[in-house]
């Protein structure tokens, strides 16, 4: 059986060389931007344009469309080839005569459960990457310092204010997401916005002023009433909706009376280690689905469980 | 001697109950704002105001302020008192009749440098979140989304925008910082603006995107023209100078060869166990200083280096 713990998380595992230096060389990038083996992607509306069927990444040439015109970033280079890659924003109008039969926007989460449902794939690391920081440049536009409006910079990595000055880079939230365990049995909870029957890990944004494993125990009581112990890191997964990081840890419960009022959640359960393997194994239904998505790490997590 | 490693790093270890339930209780706020036994934290240009010569945080009463009139955040209830703290940031004129001989404003860093000194400081956790959050109403009293106005909600935790109805919440920034061993050897590094003969671990801010792990080896590579592998989470803590998570790793160098071109450090070199040793035990000097703050994450990684 596939074991997913082993594998890097979906939009994990970065494809090309990100080239962080030629950032800040203007001249460089603008190099880039009029080479003939650049290969653009494209968004519109935060969706990533796609070739039908084989649901692979669409790209134009910088021949065919006007990179200054367009809010664009800079993806890095090619391990193999040395070509640079670049993404751009367009707006639907923009992208109207690119569209075709074969050619389409596609919801990025619906791209990520199709190519994942095999095999890991490496393609949705910059499909996200890229996702969260032109969704980012579309949502701030105006300085929070001074209320200006602000201009793309450092080839799409920050925006700046021409008014105050104030440099403003993308945001990465991290977010703890445990598997809280008290012998043989597992918490999980549902949110109200989970589709029927699931449960997952419990998780939650971490604040300023919290170190990974406070915000843990913070987040779990809040949840559940449950205190934990002995917080351990496992893995962790960028999450590009919007920009989050997701952290995955495992904790040990010191009770095991949920308490729900004031949570988040609208239930949460231990489960005995039988009972998650036998949903998993079935894929689980609308009565019961236990981390039931491929893309998520809390599936991950709970294979590492399952195997420890 | 002082185990480092042991301890939760300053700032780390928040000593008040969060509560986070009342934070959407805008009555329970309002009546927590009015009760005589509340304590109100005071920030002037970022500097809490502390009692001298003991160095403890100074608290007003909300008699002898009014909270509605500036920026303010609820930090929590006092775990055995029940006692209700929040945290206010004043202008340095409406701050002018609170300071005396012993009620001074100070810098944090130097707060958490003397209150650490000897021993684990608790109150440090307090105001580093306060710092973080008030600093970031500061500069961000404006919708990245519209450029409106924005006004403060949720007990200080968050901002809202009245024009496009966009909710903010303070940013926490992930940064990654490593230790990056080849055998018994250590690679540390400086940045122009460390004070003389100051080395430390490699570290650098997170982006969407990366896991810790590709984050870690993308630093050190970029930093250094070191590859690494086998990368392992040690400890977290929060780091108030804005709002960081400093996430302390420990990696294996593959190759040994510097090279700074490019990089942002003014020089990285390698140090052997017994040259790392000496010079903490010194202190070190203006012609070396090894991770010489107590404050620091960087110190507590390379305490876990030489004991293991």
């Amino acid at each position: 059986m596939r074991n997913l713990y082993n594998e890097p998380c979906a939009f994990a595992g970065y494809p090309v060389d990100p080239a962080d230096h030629i950032r800040n060389d203007q001249n460089h990038v603008a190099q880039l931007q009029k080479d003939p083996d650049t290969q653009v992607m494209i968004f519109v509306d935060s969706r990533p344009l796609m070739v039908l069927p084989d649901l692979s990444i669409f790209y134009l040439s910088v021949k065919e469309i006007e990179l200054a015109d367009h809010p664009c970033l800079f993806m890095g280079l090619r391990y193999d080839t040395g070509e640079a890659v670049f993404a751009v924003a367009l707006d639907p109008q923009s992208a109207e005569n690119i569209l075709s039969d074969t050619v389409k926007a596609i919801d990025l989460r619906s791209i990520a459960y199709q190519l994942t449902a095999k095999a890991y794939a490496p393609e949705l690391a910059l499909l996200g990457k890229a996702r969260s920081i032109l969704d980012w440049h579309h949502r701030h536009g105006f300085c929070a310092n001074c209320g200006a409006k602000t201009n793309l910079s450092k080839a799409g990595y920050a925006r700046k204010c021409p008014a105050c000055g104030t440099e403003h880079f993308p945001r990465t939230d991290p977010v703890v997401i445990m598997l809280v365990t008290h012998g043989d049995e597992l918490l999980l909870g549902r949110s109200p916005h989970f589709p029927k029957g699931s449960y997952s890990a419990l998780a939650g944004f971490m604040e300023p002023g919290e170190t990974i494993e406070e915000a843990c125990a913070r987040e779990v009581f809040e949840e559940s009433g449950i205190r934990v112990k002995n917080v351990q890191y496992l893995k962790s997964q960028p999450w590009p909706f919007p920009s989050s990081l997701m952290i995955g840890l495992t904790a040990e419960a010191e009770n095991t009376d949920i308490q729900l009022e004031g949570s988040e959640l609208e239930d949460a359960r231990w489960f005995s280690r039988d009972q998650v393997i036998e949903n998993i194994k079935q894929g689980g239904d609308d009565n019961l689905r236990i981390a039931g998505y491929n893309i998520a790490i809390a599936r991950h997590l709970v294979e590492w469980w399952l195997r420890e």
